[in-house]
């Protein structure tokens, strides 16, 4: 799929990776051409930075596209892809239906199965990367997990197109690997949280950790975790640690740092 | 301090600091003229790398040299201190003791003070990063924070000859900024280490999670960790967790994600 033949795309959310994935497939030859937001400005935001229409009732979403992603939050997607299924339902002609047959539709959320989806051609497409609004970030090189009984090989192609690595996965599955981003990502971005509020205690700036970050982060690429651990809690210097849990004053911190220091200690026994 | 005047140094210790701090001070024109460690095979490994002499006993430290760096486990930092003043004294003779006045003798540990330094020449050379010993890691751009009353200059600008940032720092503050660094990296790397057990019971490979974790890590260079968070505990979904939850068959894990998920959401409140 090239410059050439890029896909017409309706994208149903305008979140943080709405956002992303939209100008990253319109910088890989394909055209956005609505963006729906239950929240008016959102719908606004996103469509003017992609050149397209903005819509914020799903009765104005056009029944005439090939492919809808479906990139918005986990509790409304199941109503938001049954209300949007109805609207184009009532408005194709009974026996020329692109909704019920030409269309694909897609969701972009590794925590929820396929079957959220009622449509009769339906599909997962799960970037494994964390996105905000404000950052672009490359799509190529990055994983893409797939499913769909219908379509795989249409996801395939548009992941290729926009040079990602493709990997099919069925909802199971998906299921652990949402869980082990949630680890890997939001997690670990919390102790970072946590570290910038210990410095800032004493004043000093979060910028003095990014080198250690930075490296902790490199070092998985040629050590498997286990092997990477240094600090306290994997000598379990226990004086050490008893030092650092009389420094915090936040109890469900010291649970925090005693729990953590417990399971790394276990971990390597 | 350039090529010309770097110092002679010894090295008491053999672990993973202790062994890149000695290989970039080479690199960066000193001369690490003995390495100590009691256990033969460490002392005899990194003296060969560094092509300087091991010793395994105290005695056998020299006590001609201008410059002791003390890089050994917290626990027997304070044991190995006085040791080896002790044995330093012993050898030289009295009224020209260079031990006594003339070196200068400095440790690497980020949560111990400088008082556990019974020298009246003492200092502290804490370098911000996590060392394994097969992995070698830049010190330039390393952040490096020193306390000595009477060796500042000195630290400063040995610091500087290998091209770190330099921070003086009281032992006080030092503690917190190592209590910070547990959680930047000791419990961010063990939160990769979860997130590769989740995936290993799908047969799913860690590698697929660089990309993501190389993000996460990049985000908080232009971003707070604050503003950087994504994910179902920022957004409280507790379906999402739930579900997580019902993942979880260690009940320690199970109890690291509730109290997480707990704390990313006071963090934004």
């Amino acid at each position: 799929m090239g410059q050439g033949d890029g896909m017409e795309i309706v994208c149903i959310g305008a979140g943080n990776l709405a956002t992303r994935l939209c100008v990253a497939l319109q910088q890989c030859g394909h055209r956005v051409v609505q963006v729906f937001s239950r929240t008016e400005e959102c719908a606004a935001a996103l469509a003017a930075q992609l050149g397209c229409e903005p819509v914020c009732r799903l009765e104005d979403v056009t029944p005439e596209a090939p492919l809808y992603i479906l990139s918005v939050r986990d509790q409304v997607l199941e109503e938001v892809a049954h209300g949007l299924y109805a609207s184009l339902l009532r408005r194709v002609a009974p026996g020329r239906s692109n909704v019920g047959a030409g269309a694909l539709f897609v969701h972009t959320a590794g925590s929820m199965p396929l079957d959220v989806l009622p449509m009769l051609r339906r599909g997962v497409f799960y970037p494994m990367q964390t996105f905000s609004k404000q950052r672009e970030v490359p799509f190529a090189g990055l994983p893409v997990f797939i499913e769909s009984p219908t379509d795989a090989a249409v996801l395939r192609t548009l992941a290729e197109s926009m040079g990602c690595g493709v990997y099919e996965m069925d909802s199971a599955s998906r299921r652990y690997l949402h869980l082990a981003a949630v680890f890997a990502c939001n997690f670990s971005n919390h102790m970072y949280d946590v570290c910038a509020r210990v410095l800032a205690r004493k004043g000093i700036p979060f910028e003095v950790m990014l080198p250690l970050i930075d490296e902790t982060a490199r070092k998985v690429h040629a050590l498997t975790p286990r092997e990477a651990q240094t600090g306290p809690a994997v000598r379990y210097d226990q004086t050490v640690m008893q030092r650092h849990l009389d420094l915090l004053e936040d109890e469900d911190l010291k649970q925090i740092y005693n729990l953590l220091s417990q399971h790394i200690h276990q971990y390597t026994l």
